[in-house]
């Protein structure tokens, strides 16, 4: 039976939801490996919208799971009813959308908190001893979902592994093609576009995660 | 020095823009390859915007270039302000977008018109001897901007490739992971999503279709 991962979003675009190569990048592998995937949001709105082509905020709201659902070519299951029984693993792209929407990291910094709904969500994986992977700014939540000590990489920007460090995590450095694991607690994060320049040096370590998350599943 | 490929996009979502998918595996292996990229778009409004959640149509308007910039991580150029002097080749990848925004085969069919705009820097490529690759539906409109006789195809579907044969194109029916290449024109064609059943599939015939536009590039 095909592995079945579950795959969590924020939006569709690196400045207000999910990074758009990520997320492809993510489900890119999953396909080629043979498991099956299913794209999931939240049903609710977006902390705002961005012009990605000027970068300024936009008068207008958009909703995460029916953006998610440009990027699922439709099919994006709502939170709501997404049960982790369902699935052997999950995976977090990252995008300011995972800093935003899922938590509020981008406007609160360590003081930040994750929305309840992703945090019962996530965390249902690891105490079900099921690997979750996390990428780009996404690694930020994991103190707080599982808790201090978790081993972690956003890559190497210092503020932002000192904030993680203050919320407990267990900050490591790592280049854009590596990843970071942390075997008792089966999670694997990667810096993805914290570092990338380009899409094939982001595949290295997104690839590099999917593998490693795939392996984790016992079946 | 590298080779740079333009890729022109309609938006950010298979049903009234660009592909997202075929998009990102374009960009993917532009950038394995070496090759340099550059994402425009015309600056104007799409067609109208489809709930993708839900396949319904919402009650607001959308800017192609605005929404290709998700795309493109905010590098888009308006199609206003591109020159296909400053490309080696030119890349359409498809979604509704292009039989929406960029012509209006999705409403004509055969009689359908290609905006001026992209007509006009689609064929000076050309004209200046340039390969052009198209995916998905976008290959409509090749008979109309490249002229009668031009070898494409869009996969299997009679009804969409009759109505291309009644523009005077030769369609040839090819499978997901192959493509069509028209020598004398410097034009190749792949199906991608109009009959791909995913993304490993899909990136086959996408992958090849760059491969073979990079070595029709004469430097």
């Amino acid at each position: 039976m095909a592995k079945k991962v579950a795959v969590l979003l924020s939006g569709c675009g690196v400045y207000d939801g999910s990074e758009i190569y990520e997320a492809v990048l993510t489900l890119l592998r999953l396909d080629q490996s043979g498991a099956e995937y299913q794209c999931i949001a939240p049903n609710d709105e977006m902390m705002h919208v961005i012009n990605h082509a000027t970068g300024e905020e936009m008068s207008e709201s958009r909703n995460m799971l029916v953006e998610a659902a440009r990027l699922a070519r439709g099919n994006v299951q709502d939170l709501a009813e997404a049960k982790q029984e369902s699935f052997d693993a999950l995976i977090l792209p990252g995008g300011f959308g995972a800093a935003k929407n899922l938590c509020d990291f981008a406007v609160k910094g360590s003081e930040m908190s994750v929305r309840p709904d992703v945090l019962s969500f996530v965390r249902s994986f690891h105490q079900a001893e099921k690997p979750v992977g996390l990428m780009c700014i996404a690694p930020v939540m994991m103190p707080v979902i599982f808790g201090k000590g978790v081993k972690c990489t956003i890559g190497t920007d210092p503020d932002v592994a000192d904030e993680i460090r203050t919320m407990g995590g267990d900050h490591q450095d790592r280049g854009v093609d590596d990843v970071c694991i942390d075997p008792v607690n089966k999670l694997v994060s990667t810096p993805a576009y914290m570092l990338a320049t380009g899409m094939h040096e982001a595949s290295k370590g997104i690839f590099t995660l999917v593998d490693e998350i795939l392996s984790m599943i016992k079946k």
